[in-house]
C-alpha cells in the first residue's frame, strides 16, 4: 500500500546513483532501491509512476548539475576566459558531489548511455552544450573557429579524464594555470611549422 | 563434467569483457559467461580454477594491452617526443579493440576498481607506469621535472577522456599536432606572469 514517508524524490535519486556507480545500470531496480532505503515498494510508487520516471529524473539531474549549472555559474561570474577555465578545472578537481555518485558518476552515466538510447540522447545534448560553451570561451580568447572547436573537445576530454583520476595517489601537483595558458595559445605561436589550422 | 571444447582462455576473457562493459563487474559470473558462450559450466572450469582466476586474467590483459604494450610499441619506434605523443593520440582515437570492450573498457575497469581492491591495485600500477613514461618523454622534450609531471597527468587525463568521447557525433576535427605542441611548450614561454613552476 502506498504511504507517505519522510523520503524525498532526491533521496531516491541519490540511492539510484549509489546503485549505478557501485554496480551498474542494471542495479537500478525498485526492489534494490527499497532495500537500499529500507522501505517498501509502496513508498517508491508514492514518488514515481514507474522505474522509467526515476531513470529519466536521474539523467535530468546529471544533465543539470554536470553541465547546465556549471555553465550558469561560470557565466554569472563574468570571468575572462583564462580565469573561467582555471575555475572550471578547480570545480572538477574539488571533491564532486558524493551524494550523487562522486567522481565516477560521469563514467557511470557514459557507460549506461552505451546501452540505453534515451540516456545516450541526454549525454549527447550535454556534450554538445559543453563543447559550444568551451568553444565560445576559446573564441573569446582569440582562437580561430576550427582551432577553438578542436581545443574545446580536448579540454572537455581533459576534464572528463581528470575527474576519473582525482582519487589516484600517483597524481602529481598540477599546474592548471600553465595548462590553461598553453590551451589559450594559438598553435601557430608555439609551432613554427604551422598547426593543422594555421 | 569438465570437457575440452574449442574455446580458448581468450574467448572467455573476451566474453567477460563484454559482460563487464555491457552490464558491470557484477555480471562477471560463471552462469552468465556460459550463457554468453553457449556452453556448460564444466567448460569454464576446464580453463580456470575459479572466477577469481578469470578476473585476475582480465585485469592482467587490460594492464598489458592498455599500458605495457602501448609503451613498448612507442619506445621501440624510437620516436622524438612530439611524434610519439601524436602517435599515442592516434592510437587512442583509432577504434580500440572491440573484442575486449572497446572504448568503454577503460572506464569500465576504473568503475570496477572503485569497488574492488585487487583491481584498484592494478589500475594504480598502470597509472604509475603511464605517468612515469609520459613524464620521461616530457623531460626529454625539455620541460622541468615538476612541469613534466603536471603535463604528464594532464595528457593522461586527456587520453582517458578522449577515448570515452570517440563515439560522440559532436566531436569536431581535432588538431592533435597543435595540441601536442602546446603541451610541449614550457608555461614560462606562453605565460608572461610565470606558471606555478616557473
Amino acid at each position: 500500500m502506498a504511504q507517505r514517508d519522510t523520503l524525498t524524490p532526491q533521496d531516491w535519486i541519490k540511492a539510484a546513483f549509489r546503485l549505478l556507480t557501485s554496480t551498474g545500470p542494471t542495479a537500478i531496480r525498485v526492489d534494490l532501491l527499497c532495500r537500499e532505503l529500507g522501505v517498501t515498494k509502496g513508498s517508491f510508487y508514492w514518488h514515481f509512476a514507474d522505474l522509467a520516471a526515476l531513470r529519466a529524473q536521474m539523467v535530468a539531474h546529471w544533465r543539470r548539475v554536470a553541465t547546465s549549472d556549471v555553465i550558469a555559474a561560470m557565466t554569472s561570474a563574468e570571468l575572462a576566459p583564462r580565469e573561467l577555465f582555471i575555475r572550471l578545472f578547480e570545480t572538477v578537481l574539488s571533491q564532486p558531489a558524493r551524494d550523487y555518485g562522486g567522481a565516477m558518476a560521469e563514467a557511470a552515466i557514459r557507460h549506461w548511455a552505451a546501452g540505453d538510447e534515451a540516456v545516450q540522447a541526454v549525454v549527447r545534448e550535454a556534450d554538445t552544450e559543453r563543447l559550444a560553451f568551451l568553444t565560445l570561451q576559446l573564441r573569446g580568447a582569440g582562437l580561430s573557429g576550427p582551432e577553438a572547436r578542436s581545443r574545446a573537445a580536448l579540454l572537455l576530454a581533459t576534464l572528463i579524464g581528470l575527474e576519473q583520476l582525482t582519487g589516484e595517489p600517483a597524481l602529481p601537483r598540477l599546474d592548471i594555470p600553465g595548462f590553461v595558458d598553453a590551451m589559450l595559445t594559438p598553435a601557430r605561436m608555439v609551432d613554427a611549422t604551422g598547426g593543422a589550422f594555421a
